[in-house]
């Protein structure tokens, strides 16, 4: 099956499942040599779009996500990667997902799961913020 | 919380999960007034790429998803939208979530779920193959 790239600037938006809760962690982006990455070493690798460059995930953190099962979509242009995620959580705000807020209708929005680890002492306090990954 | 719709020519990635089952059904992308008409309706809106216009989930098939929450994660860059699916699936081949196919290391895909109804008898003929939604 032949992936499509061509709809997000060569990126396929990456879907993060932890395997055994069902729980969705995160979600990224990834070019073909992110994705070929991701495949060769069965650890997560992602391309920051603001960095520019590709970003393995638990680079600085240590919380890789070892990959369990690829999954691609109907049109080929979007993935489903269920993981069995390394270490308390995977969000560098120090939650076990990124999706720790709930929206309400306003916009308003409500952080409803509790911190899973102290960010300040798993990221290195040298990295800028936009780095911690 | 500001979203921020910058990073994707004014859309994000929003990924639909079964707030029961927690399966992964799909992806979609929204603009700022897709989004606003999800929260309005509490149905999910999407904002079609192909189509360049917004595009109400279910409209042909009538497999609607009705909204039971909306999160939004750390980079305020990506929604997670848990959902009460309406129908036997919201995928376009007739399956139940659209990642109904698995990758292996070589690119070689492997469907994994039985088909849930048939998209023939769901989708009108007279409808083209690639607005079948």
């Amino acid at each position: 099956m032949q992936l499509d790239f061509t709809k997000a600037n060569g990126l396929l938006p990456a879907i993060i499942q932890d395997a055994a809760s069902g729980d969705v962690l995160m979600l990224g982006f990834m070019n073909d040599v992110a994705l070929a990455e991701t495949q060769r070493t069965r650890e997560v690798v992602f391309f920051s779009r603001s960095r520019n460059r590709l970003w393995k995930k638990g680079e600085s953190s240590g919380h890789v996500l070892k990959v369990r099962d690829i999954r691609v979509d109907c049109d080929a242009d979007s993935l489903l990667i269920r993981v069995e995620p390394v270490g308390p959580g995977v969000c560098h705000e120090g939650y076990r997902s990124c999706f720790f807020r709930s929206m309400a209708s306003d916009g308003a929005t409500q952080v409803i799961d509790e911190r899973a680890f102290d960010p300040d002492k798993v990221y290195d306090q040298e990295i800028p913020q936009e780095t911690k990954r």
